[in-house]
C-alpha cells in the first residue's frame, strides 16, 4: 500500500494533466492565443490551484513549483494539445471529462496536503476545493470569462463533496488520507459532476431577480 | 477599554460582515450567479483585502483564513443575500453605505495589523488602503468589470486618510492603535466617502485627453 | 565593478521606472481612470511581476514593497505620465520601448533574485519570465483586456532567452548574476522584442482552427 506521500504525488500529477490538456483546449476555444498563450494558460489551469492553495497555507515556494515534475507535466499537456488540437477536439466532451477528472483529484489531494500541513478539518475542506476550481478560475479571468464555477453547473458542490468525504475518512491522529476513503471521495466528486453535467442541474439561484429592474 | 487586538478585531468582523452584504448583492446585480457565485464574491470581496494584506506582510495563513469567525461571517452575510435579496434590494443605497462601512473599518483595522507586524507607517498607510479595497477589486475583476476603485468617485483617497490618520494616531512604541484614533479615522474615510458619493465628486481627470485621437 | 545586489537594484530600479510610465500611460488610453487609476496601474505595472516571483519564493514582505524606493519610483513614474500625457504621447512608440526596457531588465533581475534566494537554473529562468510579464499581465486584467503576453507578437519567448543567458551566464557557486552577462542577457532581450515588433513577428498559432466551428 503507498504511503500517503507517494499517493498524493499520483493523483496530483494526474489531476496536473488532466486540466492542462482541458486548460489548453479551453484556450483555444475562447481567446486568440499562440503556442505561449496556450502552453500558460494549459500549465495556469494545472498548477493554478495548488499555488492559491500553498500561499493560503504559507507552504511556498508553492509545492507545484518546486518539484519540476508538476511543470514537466502541465507544459506537456499544453504542447500535446497545440501539436493536436484537431484530433484531440474531435473527442467531442473530452473537455468536460477531464475537467471533471482534475476536479475530483484535486479537490482530494488539495484537502490531503492541507491536513499534512497542519490545517483543521474545515480548512482542509475549503481548502481541497479551492484547489480544484482555483487554477479554472485564473484561467477564466485571464481569457476575460465570468469564471464558471461562480455561475454554470454543479462545480464547487461536488469539490466540497469530495473534499469533505476525504477528509472524514482521515487518520484523525496524523492527518493523512486514508487511500480507501481518497479513491471513494474522488469517484463521488466525479460521479458527481458528471450526473450534473449530463442532466444540466444547476444550483438554486437567487429568486425573484428581475434583471430589467434590479440589474446596474 | 478593550486591548487592541480585541478593538481590532471586533471592528474587522464587523467590516467583513459589512463587505460580505455588499459583495453578494453586488454579484447578483451585476452577473448571472448561482449560490455559489453569490456566497463566493460575498466571502472574497469581505476577506479578500485582508488575504493581499497578509501575503504582502508574509503572515501566512492569512488572519482571515485562519480564524474561523472570518469565514463563517462572510458566509452569513452571502447567505442572507442570497435568501432575503429582494427585501435587501429595496434598501436602496444600502449596497453604498455597507461598502463605505466596509471601506473605513478595513483601512483602520488593515493599518493596524501592518504595524502590529512590524511595517514602517507608509506601509501601514498603504496597507491599509489595499485591504479596504483589495477585496472588492478581486470581486470587480471576477465578474468582468474594471475595479470601480481605478475610475469612479472617491475610494481610495478616503481609506489612505482614514488610514493615515490611524497610524499618527497609534502609540509609536508598540505600533497599537489607539482606540480614540481608530475610531475618528474610520469616521473621517466614512464621511467623505459619503459626501463624495452624495455629491458626486471625483478625482482628477488626465486632461487634455481626446478619446478618439489617444485611446488604442 | 559593482557587486551583484547592487547591479540588481540598479536595473531594477530603471526597470521599474519603465514599467510604470508605460503602465500609466496604457492605462490612460484603454480605460476610463481617474488618478488613483493613473498611478495604480503605473504601480501595478512596474511591481506586480516582482511581487509574484517573491510570493512565488516565498520572500515575503516583497522586496518591491519592503524598499520604498520601488514605490517612489514606481508612483513618480504614474504621477509624471498623469501631469505630462499629451507630452509623452507624442512620442508615439515610447510605450513599446519602455516596455521592452522593462522586460528586458526585469527578466535579468527576476532571474537573478531566483537565484540568490536558492532557486534552481529552470526555476530562475521561468521566474525571470515572470517577473518581466506578470506586472503587464496583472495591468492588463485590471482593464479588462486579455493579457498580450498569451496572444500577441514575441514577449514571453525574448524574456525566457533573456533569463537564460543570465542564468547561464552567473556564476555557479554563489548564484550571482556576472555584470557582463547580465547587460548581454538584457540586450539580446530587448533586441528580440525590438526586432519582433519592428518587422510584426509572432509566435506559432494552433494549426487548422476553424473559429466558426471550433469555438465556443
Amino acid at each position: 500500500m503507498p504511503s500517503a506521500s507517494v499517493l498524493l504525488l499520483v493523483l496530483d500529477l494526474i489531476g496536473t494533466f488532466a486540466f492542462a490538456l482541458n486548460g489548453a483546449l479551453t484556450a483555444i476555444r475562447t481567446a486568440h492565443v499562440d503556442i505561449v498563450g496556450v502552453i500558460t494558460l494549459g500549465a495556469i489551469t494545472a498548477v493554478g490551484g495548488g499555488i492559491i492553495r500553498d500561499v493560503l497555507l504559507g507552504a511556498l515556494p508553492p509545492a507545484t513549483f518546486r518539484d519540476w515534475r508538476y511543470l514537466a507535466v502541465a507544459t506537456a499537456g499544453g504542447l500535446l494539445v497545440f501539436l493536436f488540437f484537431r484530433a484531440l477536439s474531435r473527442i467531442i466532451r473530452v473537455i468536460d471529462v477531464l475537467d471533471a477528472a482534475g476536479l475530483s483529484l484535486f479537490a482530494v489531494t488539495g484537502a490531503g496536503r492541507a491536513l499534512q500541513l497542519g490545517g483543521g478539518p474545515a480548512q482542509a475542506i475549503l481548502l481541497g476545493a479551492i484547489t480544484a476550481v482555483g487554477g479554472g478560475t485564473l484561467r477564466d479571468v485571464l481569457v476575460g470569462r465570468v469564471p464558471g464555477v461562480l455561475s454554470s453547473g454543479l462545480y464547487a458542490i461536488p469539490a466540497l463533496v469530495g473534499a469533505a468525504i476525504a477528509v472524514l475518512g482521515s487518520s484523525g491522529g496524523d492527518g493523512r488520507l486514508g487511500l480507501v476513503a481518497a479513491v471513494i471521495a474522488a469517484a463521488v466528486c466525479f460521479g458527481i459532476r458528471l450526473v450534473g453535467l449530463h442532466f444540466d442541474l444547476q444550483a438554486p439561484r437567487p429568486r425573484g431577480l428581475r434583471p430589467d429592474v434590479d440589474r446596474d
